[in-house]
């Protein structure tokens, strides 16, 4: 890519609530923002797990559910203007001068006074099976996500799991696939109950099959699955052709590339002062769920103080020789002219 | 007072948001509250100081106005019925073996194992105007608030300022004054258009002496006053002639009583740890602005997130033996069963 950098005063990595209020803080004092995540939307762990269950200890929302949290700060962070990311991940850290030199995996490149990692739990990566070799057919015939359905036409398609992915792509991969078996351990499912009516109906008229029962081995050569063995429930097993498959066991954090940027580290967490909320890095902030200091609990109103007293220091290192007049938005005209009172 | 004190886990000093917070996070770890405010209703400088301006930087609140904030804390906390003494000023604090005895100005004695001061700026307090000797009136014909209007039958009224209650005072007790006369430094206003509107209709009928000027001396005797000297905007000087002065220049915070229980105090302040947010003296915690710490700054959200963190702590001085574990109210059926969630 020969493309110019993007050129901002800070990244913050991860759009759930608390990189979102980030945006809030660093624009009461001036700074632009790019947000990079993984998802494809904004919120997080809070629109991407829990969209419509409520949260009842945002102070002064006595019950919000996590899109309608989400929505109101997109709302609050409006007059701000930051640039969202979506859909991509910030693989490389690369120290310049006065800041850094951020890529995404999808070839994004950013140069940045200060970075912000909000990236809650880390980034959100399927469980993978524990089915031996599982490795060798990644990417092949095994997939944890579908990028296009055309991928699977023709096929004799394996889905395993019981939640809303592995019903809803079994509902929407059954029309071009060859054939679709679903596989699930149970006869319940963690998914809607319309998605489980239609599937059912689909199984009666003989469109999908569903089995009972866990996969324990793949079969297959060079990462070409020709079939699974399937343990049903009473402890007999079975083997089931295949030559896709597609295991919905739902998602599971990793640290990711954070982890290789040179922090310290403790068990998964990055440690940060209290005061500003600085990683042992300089100019690497990190808040939110991610973080850890003495007393430290994983609520969301944590974040956003974090947010704010990381913004005061940010502004520092993009405005040395400002000096920052702490100014509240309920008296301050400059504030309110940020935010677009009228 | 013979009377039984009451008995209970924690007292919170201070009922704005920051210590209505306070009762939701205690709540959640089973602890039972009583708040004790000098103010007559909740929400502190929020409903005393601007009920009706926006504020802007609650997090997922892109504008809320003071009132509105309290409201919805105040419907957040209700399901914890911690119970509210208004206009009451803790003035002792004595230490019991495992806790206090706190006694209000009102004779209200609470005995509890923890206290949580979340007092703001601290008490408010009628600002003093800069005159030699003002004290021996105070009280007698110097007076900073109207308890009783028959108080002022037939006297010779002088009402010094130019906000909202000079304005209406001067409205309510000139019907029952011998005479009554303003004094405000200029002929701008910080009060409602109306109140000055009808004052100086009154001004007009000859019901009301408006003059412009500063008081810069008292004239009395043995704390009654017989008159003031006032400064002109030309700098010439004349003699007011009163019997009674309500000079309303504002409220200020002042620390109160709590500056004699023997914590550690910066400038006014009372400094804590960043971990559980608790004084110089165990058992007794500062949120919110009252506090100080490195990094700290004087936001609504900052205090919550210190509520937060000091409830871990009370519950642990509350119950020794028992161990918290963190739950989330989004999936923990048991907060959600203290939170009335059906």
């Amino acid at each position: 890519m020969s493309e110019e950098p993007i050129k901002t005063d800070v990244v913050i990595v991860g759009a759930g609530p608390v990189g979102l209020f980030a945006v809030f803080e660093l624009g009461l004092v001036d700074l632009k923002c790019h947000v990079v995540d993984i998802l494809p939307r904004a919120g997080g762990q809070c629109s991407e797990l829990y969209p419509e269950k409520p949260i009842y200890d945002i102070p002064a929302l006595p019950t919000v559910t996590g899109q309608e949290l989400t929505d109101r700060l997109m709302e609050q962070i409006e007059p701000f203007g930051a640039e969202f990311h979506f859909n991509e991940r910030v693989d490389q850290l690369e120290r310049l001068d006065e800041g850094f030199r951020l890529t995404t995996d999808g070839g994004i490149v950013i140069e940045c006074k200060v970075v912000v990692i909000a990236a809650g739990g880390g980034s959100f990566t399927p469980k993978r099976p524990p089915l031996p070799g599982i490795e060798n057919y990644e990417g092949k015939s095994v997939f944890y996500s579908v990028k296009k359905i055309e991928d699977f036409r023709d096929k004799d398609v394996l889905i395993v799991g019981g939640g809303d992915s592995a019903l809803d792509w079994s509902l929407n991969l059954q029309p071009v696939a060859k054939s679709l078996t679903l596989v699930h351990r149970r006869d319940q499912f963690r998914a809607a109950p319309d998605s489980v009516n239609k599937m059912f109906k689909l199984v009666e008229n003989g469109d999908i099959k569903f089995e009972l029962g866990q996969v324990t081995e793949l079969h297959g050569d060079d990462g070409q699955l020709t079939g699974v063995t399937v343990k049903a429930p009473d402890g007999k097993t079975f083997e089931q052709e295949a030559n896709a498959m597609l295991p919905f066991f739902g998602l599971t954090m990793k640290l990711g590339p954070v982890a290789d940027w040179g922090l310290n580290l403790e068990e998964n967490l990055i440690p940060v002062d209290t005061e500003k909320f600085e990683t042992s890095e300089p100019r690497i902030f990190a808040i939110g769920d991610i973080n850890t200091y003495a007393g430290k609990l994983k609520l969301i109103l944590s974040g956003f103080h974090e947010a704010a007293l990381m913004a005061q220091k940010a502004h520092e290192y993009v405005y040395p020789d400002k000096k920052l007049t702490f100014q509240y938005t309920t008296s301050s005209t400059s504030l309110q002219k940020k935010l677009g009172v009228k």
